[in-house]
Order: C-alpha cells, then structure tokens, then sequence
C-alpha cells in the first residue's frame, strides 16, 4: 500500500509521515525547494525521509519567487513577536499565494504514476486558520477535482487527501509524533533561521511551536539563536 | 482589467491570447520547461508572447521527468500514424499525469500575486476528449477550488478559468485565429520534432493541427521535416 507523503522538513509533515508508516503504507516523499527564504527545511526532510526510511524521496525544484507576494517568498519582513499568533484569524503575510494548491497537484502527478491512492498532508486548521488552503472545506474540494484530474480519476479510483493533524492542536500532535517515535530535532519550523540554520523563536512559526511543546510536557530539542535564548535580552 | 494566460507555444494557446486581448485583457503569460520532449515550444511561447506584446512573461522550470508516466516525459515512444486520432476516447500514452492541474495552480497563484481574476486556457474537450484534465467538468470543479484556495477566494473575489476553446474544433479554432490575425508560423504542435524544431507530421499533434488547416481552408504554415512532405516517401 502506497502513499505520498509531502514532507516539508517541519514538525508537522514528519509527525503525519509517522502516522501513515504506522497506518502501514510505504511512503513515497515529495519536497519542494520553492525559492522559500527557509530553504534549511528541505535539508531536513531529506533527514527525516532517511530516517523514516522512506520508500522514494522526490525533491522538486520550483520558483514561487517569480511570483512573490509572500513574506517567506518575497522581500518581505517576516514578522516577529505578534501578539495574537494563533489567534487572528486574518491571513498572515507568511501566506503563499496558492502554495497548497501548487504543492497537491504535483502530488497527485506523484500518486499517479507511482500507483498510489492515498496522499498525506501536515496541514492543521487549529493554528494557521488564516490559511485558506489549510482549511478542510479546501481539502474536501482538492479530492474531489482529484478524481476529475487524473486517468485513474477518469477510471473511478479516486486519491485520498489524508490530512489527520487537520484539528489538532500542536501539543497534540508533539505527544502523537512522541508515541510514534519521532526525533523532533531533525525537523525545523522557524521562518527565519539564521545562515547556521538556528531559529529565530519569534516568527510565528517558532512561537507556535515553542507553546506546543511546552504544552505536550515535552522537551524543545530545538536549537535557536542566541540572542533569543531564554533570559538572554542581549 | 489583468488576466493570466498558460502559453505553451501550441496553436491553441496563441489563439486563446488573441481572443483575451481583443476581449481587453492585459495579459500575463505563462510557460513551461517541464521537462518535455518538445521542448522547443518554450521558444515559440516566447516569440508568442512578444508578437502578442503581452504584458509580463513568466517562465516556469519544473521537472515534470521526475514522475515520467508520459511518452511527453518519459523514455515511452511518441505514437505516430494512429488511426484513430480525434475518434478514439481513450486516454492516449502522451497524456502527462495531473499537467493540468499543476499548470493552474501556478497560473492561480500568479493571477493572485498580479490581482488578475481571470485566467485563460486552451483546452480542448473535441480533439482530445481523451484527456481527463481537459474536460468541462474538470475546468469547472478546479473554479470551485480557487474559490477556496487563495487569499482573494477567501474574501469572495472568484478566479474564472475562461476556456474559449473547449467546444470549438481544430479549424474553428484556426479561422478564429487567422480572423484576429494570429501568425501560425510562430507556433508547434509536434511532440516529436527534431533538433532543428522541424515537425514530425505524424503524431497525433500533428495530425490533429494538418487537418485542422485543411478543413478550415487556411494555408498550413508548418515546417515539417523533409520525409514526412506530401508525396516523399523516402
């Protein structure tokens, strides 16, 4: 049994990879290197897909900075220390015009040719609701097209878009991944990092993650800059 | 008033241009190396592209041989002399799996980046009924998901996928073009041609597009290679 799995490198998409070997299927990956200002995550999912021991590793090499409008694609300032992370329900500058979109349609070129029914995806409703294409009305649509799309569509087979994280808040899903034996410090999250790759802790993305594990009990194994280190104001 | 359109640098798609701008779109196109055979229409989507004065020209690189499952993509013979192009409803070799759907989904997110609510493409559902993605249905489903899929679909602007071409056959398409003056010589259709970009005359490709200029009583412009040309049989 064959899945697709988009493997971002982030904490996410390594906890659903998890879930599906789990769930018994043997993982096909796919990872993007999308011109994103945090290119340090597809050094990472290529960790996490050999530790994991995934069937296929696919890297995808495309340019959504030819078309921008986006903070993590864009010269945009990415924002740092917001008040209300995970509670706006405004879209974040961090949004990436159709990205989910872009992303699920090569996946299902992926599925397709590799004879797989079934593609897994990190997103999460709970944290990034400002995200229009992490919403599960979206995803609902997504498999629905998925059977207008593909040959196998045409035939009556249709893809599954499984996205198990979509209602779970990000302790859950750390004490999910923590059962399942996840390494967390192969996966990174920050928006920022730094050239050495260390976090930033302040971008939503760090700070999302940062309460999550505090929640879950579990400890951060992330490492961040120092300037942001606890205590330390320098 | 801003619309993006998909060039492939086919006849098809340069009719679809002429149509938009006679309509009043400024026009934002967009192309792809994706990794295919017929590589060389990336060259006559940029000559389209300047003749036409669109707007802005983005080009796209995608790997596309990474997944293969296409004669278009992969190490699979280009079918030529098939007997039965534009009767047969089967799903040809030269279908490339999701192509569509990945197309749009970059076209959505550069008509979201270029706040153009329009995008245009030159799907075919007569001469290639064949093709699940270029189906009504298929179009219609994947408005539906644009509407949930992007920043502007949140706030309730709707991306229309404008397919002036889906109904319309082969020659139709050509007397349209040649009314709005379209240069046919600037465009390829061959899967298949050789080094020199000379058409192949026998696939499906150029089959459909010969008999296209014959029924619409209009000059084939088409440099075919010497072999295939009427009456040599060497």
């Amino acid at each position: 049994m064959k899945a697709v799995i988009l493997l971002s490198g982030g904490l996410d998409s390594a906890t659903v990879a998890a879930m599906a070997i789990e769930r018994g299927f043997a993982l096909c990956a796919l990872t993007f290197d999308y011109g994103q200002r945090h290119a340090h995550e597809v050094a990472a999912a290529v960790r996490i897909a050999k530790v994991l021991r995934v069937q296929e590793h696919v890297l995808q090499t495309i340019d959504l900075r030819a078309f921008g409008g986006s903070a993590l694609t864009d010269d945009i300032e990415v924002p740092k220390d917001r008040e209300d992370v995970g509670v706006s329900t405004e879209i974040p500058v961090t949004y990436v015009p159709a990205r989910n979109t872009i992303f699920l349609s090569f996946a299902l070129a992926l599925a397709e040719t590799r004879g797989a029914d079934d593609i897994f995806l990190g997103v999460n409703a709970l944290d990034y609701s400002g995200y229009p294409d992490c919403r599960p009305e979206y995803i609902a649509k997504f498999e629905e097209l998925a059977c207008l799309a593909t040959r196998v569509g045409a035939e009556g087979r249709p893809t599954r878009i499984h996205t198990p994280l979509i209602d779970m808040s990000k302790a859950e899903i750390i004490r999910a991944g923590t059962r399942l034996g996840v390494d967390y410090s192969l996966t990174t999250s920050c928006y920022d990092p730094d050239s050495a790759g260390l976090a930033c802790g302040r971008c939503d993305s760090c700070v999302l993650r940062e309460r999550g594990f505090q929640a879950a009990g579990v400890m951060d194994p992330t490492a961040y800059q120092p300037a942001t280190a606890a205590g330390d104001d320098k």
